[in-house]
């Protein structure tokens, strides 16, 4: 499949990083071409920040790494998806997924979410 | 948790939508105010269309639509994580995800190997 990504108008794209042991949703930055090739290239997930107007390779002060297990686009090449298996926490925060924040939850779905959280309480200790 | 969501200059947040069920990242997309709210109070996806410029409900033409199952905001409330039980295809090819371009693949990782890793983590103890 030769899908070439598509940079908007600023020259970046949504990137979601996933851990690939778990499926769980870590966070979501954005990639320049610099970016992306880097992460191409090393193996290890970088990203642009917007606020700091520089590439940032994951983890780079904290440890936290981010080991590229897979990079895939999507139908439009308009967002990249990294699997990665991630070291530490994904967020600033300390946490696991920066996606912590529950807004709304309309039902259980028995996935194995509990076992992830399992994982987590135990790897924290 | 009364995180705040944030908006960026066009009124937009780029919207995450993962399968409760596998934890599949099924495709990105973008909400306005009102695609949030709409989402929040039917219990079904909404996007806005940046290409139509309008609201969009996932699925309304296809029947291919997105049942809320939770949302979550990222550490900053500038992401949206919408896990959803899919019906059909996410994609408007007729793909499972979006995500059906890869581009590298650096290892494979057995998800089931989170098991063996706790395994192992508490062994270890």
């Amino acid at each position: 499949m030769t899908m070439e990504i598509k940079f908007d108008e600023k020259g970046l794209v949504p990137a979601i990083a996933q851990e690939a042991r778990t499926g769980a949703v870590l966070m979501q930055a954005y990639m320049n071409q610099e970016a992306y090739d880097k992460t191409l290239k090393t193996g290890y997930a970088h990203y642009y920040s917007r606020s700091r107007k520089q590439l940032w390779k994951k983890g780079e002060t904290s440890g936290n790494i981010q080991k590229v297990v897979s990079v895939s686009l999507d139908c439009d090449g308009d967002c990249v998806l990294l699997q990665v298996e991630q070291t530490g926490g994904a967020c600033h925060t300390g946490e696991y997924s920066c996606f912590f924040n529950l807004v709304q939850e309309n039902a259980k779905v028995a996935n194995s979410s509990l076992l992830y959280e399992l994982y987590d309480l135990i790897g924290d200790r």
